[in-house]
């Protein structure tokens, strides 16, 4: 990956979470807040509602230059010529994913603990999701991961560091101390009633500390 | 496609309808009973679980050089390096499909009418999987083809045909007459108490119409 991504505000997206029915009208509206990356992220519709989502949601973040990242369907991902996939540990491994992905698409592996996060990068991961910070509603089974192990992870890779799980305006800031590459966003942008200025503020809190 | 595949007996996996507890086993026995191909369906599991199994599986396959074909899952087809892929109406859509996979993988497509079977022929299927013949438990919502609509589809196209769908000791020499190239089956192959007995008999009916 030569290219460069902006991790900064990362949405990842949740149909069951919406405010609006709409996922195009939610994913446009976040990045109208800022949002600097899109992941979509659908484990219910069956294959073809999942293509035909993330193609249409592709004809937004290609108009506004946001990369789109599809979770864990790596054939969706080729198929709709995304930026890159992102892979947890229940899905394919990363080694095996970078061999079908070839090196130009961008490769994110969530990680919850050191271990992990250090195999993922010598599968070739390009970024990491770590996480979950807290607990949330998204992924109740998910492991807790310390702000200290944040930090640890943080000190020990060389790739990209994005947090994610419960992020919302109460915590966004204290991520700013971890000096992780960005906050990846589900329900505190796309379950708020004003998708736009939620976004804004969770940036300004993640870059500069301040509530608005 | 240059390659030669036969189809005359078409196991079709499904882990809820097993008789015996190992997906291992039972394809191996299959194969043993008769089988000629084997594609792997699985919509439950996780994607690294699909994975692990098809790789499990694909070593049975690959010892006994018998194709192996994965449902829907393009991502895990490349990632094992599957023969094929098998593509239903509900999945990629077929031309995309075969942009992703190339021209060397096979492309099977799911097809319950002459429209969709002719569509998938255009859009580059190598063969087609036409039902369901009959009500299945297996999927339950499917719409039913009649013998003459098979018969239909087989004179109209000129891939080679599989029949799929409630097919069983009592209908298999039916599809004599029908000049088809194969029966895909699940529940009359890998629910029965003697798997390898079951593959003899469906392969006996269809090829001669004689009843062991």
């Amino acid at each position: 990956m030569d290219k460069m991504f902006d991790y900064t505000l990362y949405l990842v997206t949740d149909r069951g979470l919406m405010s609006t029915e709409i996922l195009e009208t939610a994913v446009e509206k976040a990045i109208e807040g800022g949002v600097t990356m899109v992941q979509l992220r659908e484990k219910e519709a069956s294959s073809r509602e999942f293509y035909d989502q993330s193609v249409r949601i592709k004809k937004i973040t290609d108009r506004y230059g946001v990369p789109l990242i599809v979770n864990d369907r790596i054939d969706i991902a080729l198929a709709i010529g995304a930026d890159g996939v992102h892979i947890g540990q229940s899905d394919l491994p990363a080694a095996v994913a970078r061999t079908i992905i070839g090196r130009e698409m961008l490769l994110g592996v969530s990680a919850s603990s050191l271990s992990e996060a250090l195999q993922a990068q010598l599968d070739g991961a390009d970024y990491l999701g770590v996480g979950a910070m807290f607990h949330t509603g998204t992924k109740q089974e998910a492991q807790i991961v310390s702000m200290e192990k944040l930090l640890r992870i943080r000190q020990t890779v060389r790739i990209p560091v994005v947090a994610i799980g419960g992020i919302d305006r109460g915590n966004a800031a204290s991520f700013r101390k971890a000096k992780i590459d960005g906050l990846a966003v589900v329900s505190a942008i796309i379950s708020q009633p004003d998708i736009k200025d939620a976004a804004e503020e969770l940036k300004r809190l993640f870059l500069e500390g301040v509530t608005v």
